[in-house]
């Protein structure tokens, strides 16, 4: 659905004349990407994926997200490998935009969420952030609460009576979290967008987690609470408690939670359904009438957000 | 046939203890190493080469070799890539030895020798080396003319009259070879023991290249004689030109030779032979009787060794 850049034959040619990574047999544009343009590329010696950040990136952050997946990978954790060029340059220019080629990971992303899956999720999670927690590389979360209130007064510009539903629980929430949200818990760098379209399976193993360009340094458990949200809630049965209970499992696996994390989840949790809330509520009433990429219904987030409202004892 | 040192799964556990590659779920020896004693472990995550350094490796090297796979790796080469553990270290200490944890390739060596896989290696060799022919590591050959001469008179200290025509073409040869060796072809990290076991396949398409460990700088040109030796001769019928030829093709898909390196071709090649040749009579002679490991024929390159000195005219 979103192919932003169009690049042929000769383009890609000439800009894998630099690599060492084999001559060019096919590529294809991949659809699915909503922020960046992304072909799978097919050279005599493997595949690869050529990712094209358009404007939604911020290029002086790229080396932050390149080095990031490097460190993963290096300490084996099983996400794209950016490919340096002859030179030793990671971020090239091609058509005037900024271009990686990275690896190529196998999987697919699952269709309909398991208990099995959610305790490789959360067993994913505590390995991340086990080899993150240590890392050197800084960046802050630009979609921290002080977002939240900046996107939801932006939101609240709207005159369409459909939303004020959703200010007001907004507004009464903002407040809440504003004056909850913990401020000492341990951190790390986070992938912050584990949803489902991330991460790609092979049978039921993750095969390898893509797309890190919400990555930040954060909260662990903020983001044990967007996984949670994004793995554990049907948008029509509700809270899966078998996905959360495997969740946590596949966390204590390699890590474990401290007295204040465990206090703070109930907060957490809403923050994150928070999060995705505010930022669909703004996709949805601001986005252009052409553009490439229907807007997510905010409402599966906003009964996440009431469910976390009236159930606050969630077990860790 | 040689896992030099045995380890338990208690022991295994404990090494992989500061590692973020999950949870130990099986592991076996490899037989086929010669060097070093290798596991290949499989844990929650994925599968993983643990690599315990015996004494032919020195240590002061490691560090070396697990750069090289790495800058590798980061150029979309695909080899094997060292694990950090969570102190960000690569090389670790297991039972009072160096130890290291490296990614597992798929594909397995080939049986039988066809053109389309010397066309392969020739594409690897030239892709390894427009890496690796601006890299900053540093490691002389250590078994370049000099330390030829040196094994050869040591073999010489045998009483055994069955090596005495090797003696007597050897001789000759290194004179010859001391002579002639060329000085200032282009060079760049070599792998320099492109034999069939140290290449992987998967159907006929190279999936990755292991076992760095005589990796060095030296001319290019030696690497490809070296490869030539050994894919493009049979031990019953001799050279084969189309492995030959394809070779070359492939090499030349990506890189390509200039009239010294042309001109030196033979030279090289007797030189590659030789590098086998005496290294392979050392063992015969000087095995110990009680040996793991059952040394290789030294005829085979004998015979390669006399075929380059009637044969001086191969077009590149």
């Amino acid at each position: 659905m979103a192919v932003f850049t169009k690049l042929t034959k000769d383009e890609i040619e000439t800009y894998l004349k630099d690599y060492s990574i084999g001559k060019l047999l096919s590529y294809e544009g991949i659809l699915e990407g909503i922020e960046n343009t992304n072909y799978k590329i097919t050279t005599s010696n493997n595949n690869y994926i050529l990712t094209i950040f358009e404007k939604r990136v911020n290029p002086e952050e790229l080396p932050f997200f390149m080095s990031l997946q490097r460190d993963l990978v290096t300490h084996g954790f099983d996400c794209p490998l950016p490919i340096e060029n002859n030179n030793g340059l990671i971020i090239n220019k091609i058509k005037g935009k900024y271009g990686v080629i990275i690896s190529f990971l196998d999987g697919k992303q699952i269709q309909s969420i398991l208990p099995i899956h959610c305790r490789e999720v959360g067993s994913m999670i505590a390995r991340f952030t086990n080899i993150t927690k240590s890392s050197k590389l800084k960046r802050n979360n630009s979609l921290n609460i002080e977002t939240w209130l900046n996107i939801f007064e932006k939101c609240k510009e709207s005159n369409d009576k459909s939303y004020y539903k959703y200010f007001e629980i907004l507004e009464k929430e903002l407040f809440f979290l504003k004056k909850n949200w913990p401020t000492n818990l341990p951190k790390a760098i986070i992938h912050a967008d584990l949803f489902k379209d991330n991460i790609f399976f092979i049978e039921d193993k993750i095969s390898g987690v893509i797309d890190f360009y919400f990555s930040c340094e954060d909260f662990i458990a903020y983001e044990l609470a967007l996984a949670i949200n994004a793995w554990c809630f049907d948008s029509k049965t509700g809270f899966k408690s078998k996905n959360y209970s495997s969740l946590i499992i596949g966390f204590k696996e390699h890590a474990s939670l401290n007295i204040n994390e465990m206090k703070a989840l109930n907060v957490l949790l809403r923050g994150a359904a928070v999060r995705i809330l505010v930022t669909r509520l703004h996709d949805m009433i601001y986005h252009p009438k052409d553009a490439l990429v229907i807007p997510k219904d905010p409402k599966e987030y906003l009964k996440i957000l009431e469910w976390h409202q009236k159930n606050t004892e969630l077990e860790l």
